[in-house]
């Protein structure tokens, strides 16, 4: 066709301008992975999160801790200084910064001034992950998604990590999205009956998640093998997929053999917690654990599943950049036209910029915190 | 000099706002050279035109076809996906289109939308050439600059793609001027006598023509090998070069021995066709044909001519593209001041900027085109 | 801290906002080092100033003269063409232009036109090198920052030349400045006591000096080698380290045996001049000669100090550009906060705003220069 009708047209861009994109304003307000724990240790570590340069480090006592990366004198990134017990010294001056990031010492001055130091964010350890809040409201615990399961010790792990260079909200859209398994995983994930499986989709405020239960079905080797039921026509698929937080989507899938009773049968778990964190606007930390409830002795499937799941989450990611290169160059003839079967990712993108343009509403003209109590943060 | 004076520097710059350069609008409402005819076949072959990304193809009939490289879904790239049949695949999520760009097939729901689809481009076959029209005016095929010998068996040709880090404007402007020959070309083209030979510029409505005949002169190597005419004092070198559309350019060259008379002497023509095609507003798809009516079958001619000839041309690529060095920077100082042996060039840029001006006020606000019936489109 | 309370950082904005840094307006009316004499000779050579492309090339008579390097014609950079004599002809339609940058010659046509030209830039040549005056107020030798003697016989001199990516204003931030020593040039340039050292600074208007006297202290290897000072506890080092000009700052150094009474003792001398030009508002033409005023037939001194202050000069620039990436990223909760010892530099980032500002209001609202004569001009 020459192009759809105007109408059409005019409703996909309607529809669009209420969905979060590459374009959105970060939500700050929330809890993103930072770093995998075991990056950061007795050494400065820095990374851009959400358009911010954070610096990272662990205390003596091994408590990790991050500020901005940047000195409040001159800017020099922090990082490039030394790590001093628990104090880090800028490389250009020597302005000592404490745990707090307060300023606690300035060599070219005997007296060091007060009230001034760098922007400490809080992080919250957990398991494998260390978190970040970097947004100007308080932070709360209870906004931490639930991965609970990462810290059990029935389960056993293995962890990723992928710089993707396109944006967290394309991403978060492949992830709740059942419909591309056929075409994108087409060499890897993807088995026909699977691929053509009904999924139903359930809204709530925060929270999307696909449900497909696909029984019987004839598992693909990444579960096939784990489970035992290889090569077997008879094998059941639950599959959870939910959008928990903008840092966190985790995939829950339940396999049995559907011959057995319920009851009778064993059942085999496994999760996979994709945790995009935003660098820029065009490029993301993607970090992925993986894990199973059973046989956590058998290095080998370990191995077996991490293989296959990241040469499946590689093909995502290609994919993902692919696109970004279109979504890259302002296209003023450009539309897009959901579906039906969309409505979950749709439903998310619409919270995302909902919530990006909340918290835009609610900062101060002037993006600064409101005054704190110096002698309270040093406390 | 300090700079010229205000006055001077004043009517550079009010000469220059009426004429054409890289920061103007393209032309949309015109036939380009997508592709040379062997580019395209049965495979997804994607060529950015016009800052657009085009997706080229040909049906099993041998029928090309172009497209917006962009599913209407999630704007992923076409050129991604594979040709099925007659039918693009998106690689992504399946989304199927026909050869008329009209979405036939989507594998997440049994009912495809209707009226749905991505942007169709007309293509027009000729000779050597994939012509392509990507204005939102209809296809007219009488816009189509004449270019009738290239598909003339009488014409023996050999063709070339340059990639070109300029604008094309700067090239039409190089391409419709006589006097850059003796400097740019000292070491391949020009001839003393030649570069001094006096000119006459054609300025017709969209065709503006230089005209340069030497007579007698001594021809260069480049075409005095194939017309016999070397180290010979006598020869006639009679010149056209012609810009026909913003899309092409074609120089028409008669040579023939000035001792013998009209009527009784061989007369040795050849021809180059320029073919500009915007990739974006700094780079250029550089098409050229050359072609001669004598000799066909020595291929040694072919050969010698595309040599030299190809060689002169990186010349002007290697010019334009230290040229848009210098325009690429925004330079508050800058003026340009032309000559009266500019007229021809000029005069074309002052078309294109008028063409361009004039496209531009014809658009509705939105760059969206009229409403399509979608039966008839798929008919 | 979460950050610093809200007046602290409105405070450091406000002061911030008074001081020069790499998105001010460059200073033009002022003499800034375009070349070392030595780079400028019977070629064409073209160098970003500025912001500006300048061309340079020295007449038959040993004259050293700069232009704009932007034919008057159609852009071209003249540094692409060649050097005939004393004039310059462009690469792309031969258009000539004399050492004046009057436009000469015009092949195309018999009669050149009058009154153009390509900007001509004053230049004086002393001792090692060409300044340039590229601004739109009469060129003042008056302006010319003290530098007699980098023309002294007395003084025996190297120099160097760095690419720095980062603004000249952080550069000449970071020379004014003692406190840095210890931390950026903890391994090669700082020793203890001198790092600790107190100093003073005068500001004079458009004048910004450090003045530190170590008396005693035990010299650096870099200084205590030629002097002959090594491992002494008992030597002096009075150092003066000034601001000239937006071009130039000084830093002047004397040594001597401080046992020894005033008038009977040896004193040696050593000078640096650092040169900053800005290429653009992200990079700087780093240029420094070296220079001291003893024992000048000793080669190895010179290539001691050379490569001793050239180690340590590039650990200014590593560091300069490690700062240069956070500055080039626009950060809306950036502050800086300066300190009592930072009095010099503030002062003098203050000056140079006060001159971009006042020159900017000087400005005619399009940047052109007022008419002149030609005639004079080529008288």
């Amino acid at each position: 066709m020459t192009r759809p009708a105007l109408p059409v047209v005019q409703a996909a861009r309607d529809a669009a301008s209420r969905m979060a994109d590459r374009a959105t304003p970060f939500i700050f307000n929330a809890w993103y992975v930072a770093a995998f724990a075991d990056e950061v240790g007795r050494h400065l570590f820095t990374r851009r999160l959400l358009d911010r340069q954070v610096l990272m480090y662990r205390t003596k006592d091994g408590r990790a801790v991050a500020f901005e990366d940047r000195c409040a004198h001159r800017s020099y990134p922090l990082s490039a200084g030394t790590l001093d017990g628990d104090t880090v010294v800028c490389g250009y001056h020597g302005f000592r910064y404490d745990a707090q990031g307060d300023l606690i010492e300035v060599p070219a001055q005997p007296r060091c001034p007060r009230g001034v130091g760098v922007r400490n964010y809080p992080v919250h350890e957990s398991g494998p992950l260390l978190w970040i809040w970097m947004g100007d409201a308080p932070a709360d615990l209870d906004a931490l998604p639930d991965h609970a399961w990462l810290r059990d010790p029935a389960w056993t792990c293995s962890q990723g990590y992928i710089h993707l260079r396109g944006n967290y909200v394309s991403l978060h859209e492949n992830l709740l999205d059942l419909t591309h398994l056929s075409y994108l995983h087409a060499k890897s994930f993807g088995t026909p009956d699977y691929a053509a499986a009904a999924f139903r989709a359930e809204i709530e405020p925060g929270r999307f998640t696909l449900l497909r239960d696909v029984v019987p079905t004839t598992l693909p080797p990444v579960w096939a093998k784990p489970t035992g039921l290889e090569n077997y026509p008879n094998a059941a698929r639950i599959v959870r997929s939910a959008f928990l937080s903008p840092a966190l989507h985790t995939v829950a899938v339940r396999f049995y053999d559907n011959a057995l009773a319920e009851g009778e049968r064993a059942e085999f778990q496994i999760r996979t917690a994709h945790m995009p964190t935003p660098e820029t606007h065009g490029s993301t930390h993607y970090f992925i654990v993986n894990g199973r409830d059973f046989a956590p002795e058998q290095d080998w499937i370990t191995a077996h599943m991490h293989d296959h799941l990241f040469r499946a989450f590689q093909e995502d990611v290609d994919g993902l950049e692919l696109l970004e290169h279109v979504l890259e160059r302002d296209d003023p003839q450009a539309f897009e036209i959901s579906l039906a079967s969309d409505r979950a990712s749709v439903e998310m993108r619409k919270y995302l910029k909902a919530r990006a343009e909340a918290e835009r509403a609610a900062q101060p003209a002037a993006p600064v915190a409101a005054p704190v109590s110096l002698h309270a943060a040093r406390a």
